[in-house]
């Protein structure tokens, strides 16, 4: 395998959060025992590139504590490069509680907190500049100011590069409201060339239209060269340069649907870096999507490149 | 929202037992960990009103140790005001074994307990007499003669007082015959105003019946006004003041059975305290049986009122 | 026992946290599981009285979500009346790291949070003039201006209504510097009747002296009637009405060194709610130091009245 | 019930290894916590039959160390006779990762083991000619050139004997390629009286057949009066004596499939031992192949002769 | 080593219970976490016997279920024989509080219990009469009638048949009072040849004595030849046949000091029965029980003989 | 802090092993739950001077599977540069058995393993000649003669290129004998510069030595210009170009003494690399040791520069 250090890097902005989740089902006002790790939708993306053999880099901003610590270590651990601004402020955290079999709520701290005071001075140009794409998401504009003009100044830098920037619109209803998402996301997405999104969160881009085709349509008018609409069970399906594509679904057993998302965007972007053709970019990313389903957290139980064949086949495994 | 303290209260009367429940599917033969934990049919009920809002007492006897104040100490925590005679008697206790995955196996130190021996003396006239409504089941006359005389004992004030009865028969082979269930359960079946059952508890008291239908307007024929009938995955019907109501079951996840039925009675008692009709009666008691079935435990699970809608729906939850 | 809810209750007004603690000994860099609990010093003083057998009431502010609803659940469960404002911001938290077998290091989540945005509206005139005894500490005013202008607030309730208050100096460097400390804590001390107070924060009020006997008698010079010195494994010193009293530690194998000093206020105030005279106080104030210190936690391992026995001897429990 | 320790004997001989099994989701990779417990196909089936009440005895080498003493220990209290040389060479293990919820990875530390020493000397002759049934797997011959005399050795003391010999061929890819099964089973397969095989495993003896009906056809002409085939969800066939027989699985909640297989073989070889007819025999063996898959572990679910009812019928346990 | 099977075996009679212990420090009020696992004085002393390689032989009554089970399962796995009369009454409970870092608190359920109803008919006549050594306790005969009665019969079988007879006096204030104990178990103690006892203890049978030499000569003036005076860290003072000997304790960090008085004895019956001088039988007993006290459990964590040198010397083991 | 890894690096050769550590007292023969970690006592050395601000490479062969995964990821969260052979044979394993409070026991897998295959070929020439220090330990000579040639290499190239040796004696008995012991490391040890061992292994170096002193003398007139005796509680003594140190322990709780050794050489080298003057290199290598003896596990306590301060002084954490 070639040496990842030595390859142009797909590099994000963002902020990653201390999660503490509860591994049992039941509501948390009984006190619970939680498990202290960490996610963000972008740097869950750059694991899982780093993971199937890409090169990733993470900006962002990290407390200047045990927590701040363990996000540097960890990221690290995934071979992901970090530019980290050490900030006084806290790590923002994300309680989980499994409220029942099915339903978990989340309860975020994250104001004042390292993460949303990213600020445009925390984005290296170079860096930026000399990346095999960029890649954001709809989050780290809604953390606030400074986290909105960071991204901005990030895409601002990748556009005159003519580096490729990659889009996850990922809406968060806790951060922000719908109107406030569109104003923000929609100068982003019409400079970026390739946009993820749910139905919902396409709907929230174009208004007008409703089934994946129409979607995908509506979003490259404004802009990009490809749109990829996850329909969860449904697959997926693309408009990439005017080809359309369709990848169904990889029938797994569903074990904990968090980071699905995010692990679909890392498999398509990773095979594109790879120099992959379309078809295999849709493929690892309904893989990855079945990773993250049928496993335990955000990214962690995402696959290394050799063992993506474990569902890619789907005998069973008595014995 | 209104001060529970000010409201008329639920009233129940029964035995509160220790649990020792293993966590992990297995014979226990293997020896395992247990977690301790309390339920019982009638303060499952208490709770599970309370976190609905309702005013809810709990009258029974507990040990004067450790167990007996985990007992007074979780009503406590859950608003249930308790009116316990401490006893010397030890706690009645309940092993669970989860054999298979869909299997447990129960086994009882329920006789010689300050539990049974509940006595006539340890009802309060005045508080019963002031309830909003007097529930009862069929699993405290089946402890001994004194739980029996002073279950029989509140539903003497109560029906002297026109408070109105709510009977959940709760049918439990571990504790005695069918015939003797009868023998007993009869008299009180025919001064209750309202009676919970599934199908074969109900066959137990109106034996020639088979369908919902009929066993409904059997039991009314013996007194009570309501029948409510349990049917599990078919959802339930009612028959109430000679009105037939029925309502689907709320499609869940299996997590663990235990505790729907007593799930079931207190959301269908928490509307009628509140003053709901019974459409919403009934639509709350399956709800609270969903709860119950997608969570751990026998009543831990159960939802504070603004938590309903968290099942109301069902909407995926992939991101 | 008498019943608590009738008698004139001890009143405290505070903040609770939410405590994230790690169980295990190690660097939270690492990952961790952590345990879901709750703190706070003036409710550790609440639920430690009320488990001796006297009222407690506690005042505060509490998030309207599951962890409100464990801090509002935990107080009842312990006999505690809460009068508690809901808040939409977010309960503080405490992230408490085992860094090594005897260091523990802490990193609060605790500005815009719902304790800290207690204000002078919240204390009820009625209930703190009716009060036994006011308890407050240096924690709250250093929360903020509203949590300082509150405690200020139930303070002049208390004076004007001749309830004594009772201060536990209780000085965290991680809120405040010395000096804003002196400057706001010195004019409740002068107004209080009682302080609790280790040595080197005694010399924070009365910076010229230095041994207890000292530091005692300064304290008393500024108003309160008596002066209580924790000594640690020396034990305690106090001066009350001019009577010097002494009283040795409980010598404990040590387990877990938080929540001791309000243990030991707790233990002194529970006594003088039940009438016992100085030495007993000051005997059960060692006592329940001795409690927390060999149990885990902040207050969950303090003893009911009738375990004062288990620490009170020595003997071995080889069998 | 007869003491089994007075019955004819199932004799088997193979290898137990050290099981250290993830018990969480996700990559071994990110560290984990691990049980340690014990396995091995032959041991499993001993165990199974001890718990119906039949008399077995196990046969092998086992390290002179702690987990050689677990082994020991371990089947001592299942109730299995235990014929074992112990072996400066370490106990065999296996690390078991669930890399998702339904795909476990299996790594052996296998080579140079007490297991993998066995020889022609550790059998003893007596014991073996003495048997009720001689059951022996492909995986011990798979061990090497020692194992492998040694098992063939036990068939010939038990041909000679008239012991019937049970075969289960248990084909394991990471111990050899299928020629080298092939080549060293089919001269045990000719010589054994019983052979259990997956409908894979038989076409690896029989290649030219498809269908469960000819597979079985095909192996009993090459000696073996019975065959029976297991068909996982389907149940299993059976060719006794020239007898067509068919049994439907019990259709149960998959939990956790490791040891059906073992688990199958032990219910046929436990009614063969008491008696019962095939039809029986078949049953309990695709009942045991449920407790198997609906309980954790290689054979710690198994059930005792009285548990069978437990998922002899279907009823639900909800209460 | 010799194949225990055939020596001449310890036999001791008495019940297991099925231990309940809370593994961490805290109120049980609180709810918790609790381990399954077993426990007697006397198959603690069999257990420990036959690790050392001696036979040992339990005599009792079991319950006929999964507790029952789990005992006969654990005392196999340790190789003790069980001559096992199976009940209908439950296994008794020991519930174990670990109230404080050095406080224990324990609560029975022994009454009505499968063990508490041994009888005379439970003990055959062949087994005892033919044993190298009658070990019973004080703790079987305060269980009541039956089972007092049984371990007269014990003793009288015994003595009649020259076998020598061993009584632990074990006094447990939970079961009986002094007086009684004392009337009870001087007939036993007449008949015993040797006794152990802690001081305490000793002088409930020898009221006037003091001092270990002099309670050990007022025991041995009742009719034993022996008496070993356990002396918990100050070792252990035996009169044997006239001798003195004194063994100091193997000074160890105390982890857990249940089971020690059990270890003690086992440790000197093991030697006694391998034939080992007085002076080694005192130097294991004090092994054993330093062995006890640095485990955890009752009897877990007693040594196999070739792990004796463990605690034997005393060198550091820093790395 | 200056960029790590700009600096010039402590290199070291040698093997990391996945560690199965029982987390709870007692013997694995009962089952035990596992920890799964790594160690090594190179990569330990590697790591800690990491945490401490120091650039550090690890040289060595890895498994190609999860475990091997494991090592590199661990080691990459610790900043450590890795240079790694991956090969086909498995992981070794460390099993790690709490046999009392005090007394650990070990079990390897270390044969036929990828670390013990470790070639002359896998050591890069370059890497070692520019490295600020090259440290190796008496383990890895001792593991094979691939190894041993393999650290001779080693040794070669850093003393051509004027690179200081470091060697850590660390005598492992279940490795290989004294007498080989001494044969394989005295050639090293007379090419080294500095020398770390404690005062056993030190005799063994220069046999007729016994004071610190003495022992340090002797080593360093066979050619190395630094020896450090390690004292444990004691402390340490150097011998530094003719200059005499001594330096007691910082006294600390102590948890867990694993790594105390290499925690003791990391703090050392970690200050060599700083630039740091011998007192200071000795102070902090008793503080490592301190953090060691105070933490769980091999490495994992170990602390990062600014948490030096921790143990450094010792006031009460009472509060």
């Amino acid at each position: 395998m070639n040496d990842p250090s030595q390859q142009r890097s797909l590099v994000t902005v963002g902020e990653v959060l201390a999660v503490l989740a509860a591994p049992d089902v039941g509501p948390l006002t009984l006190g619970s025992g939680l498990r202290l790790g960490l996610a963000g939708a972008e740097s869950n993306v750059a694991a899982a590139v780093s993971r199937l053999g890409g090169s990733a880099t993470w900006i962002g901003r990290v407390s200047d504590d045990a927590l701040g610590d363990l996000i540097l270590r960890e990221l690290r651990a995934e071979g992901v490069t970090t530019v980290a601004v050490r900030d006084a402020a806290p790590t923002s955290l994300l309680l989980r509680e499994r409220r029942t079999a099915t339903h978990s709520r989340t309860r975020y701290y994250r104001t004042h907190t390292a993460g949303s005071r990213l600020s445009i001075e925390d984005i290296p140009e170079d860096l930026v500049a000399g990346a095999a794409v960029l890649h954001i998401t709809g989050i780290t504009p809604a953390l606030g100011e400074g986290p909105s003009l960071a991204v901005t100044r990030a895409v601002d830098i990748a556009v005159d590069a003519g580096v490729p920037v990659s889009l996850d619109i990922n809406y968060r209803s806790l951060l922000w409201s719908e109107a406030d998402a569109r104003r923000t996301l929609l100068p982003l997405l019409r400079r970026s060339d390739l946009v993820f999104a749910g139905p919902h969160e396409a709907r929230l881009a174009v208004p007008g239209a409703e089934e994946p085709e129409a979607l995908a349509k509506a979003i490259c008018e404004l802009g990009p060269t490809g749109a990829v609409i996850k329909l969860g069970v449904e697959g997926a399906y693309a408009l990439l340069d005017g080809q359309e594509l369709r990848q169904p679904a990889v029938p797994v057993t569903v074990h904990d649907t968090v980071g699905a998302g995010d692990a679909f965007a890392a498999g398509y972007l990773a095979e594109l870096l790879a120099g992959e053709p379309p078809e295999r970019r849709l493929r690892t990313a309904v893989l990855l999507g079945a990773f993250a389903v049928s496993t335990t957290g955000d990214w962690e139980g995402l696959p290394r490149r050799h063992e993506l064949d474990l569902l890619d086949h789907h005998d069973d495994i008595v014995r």
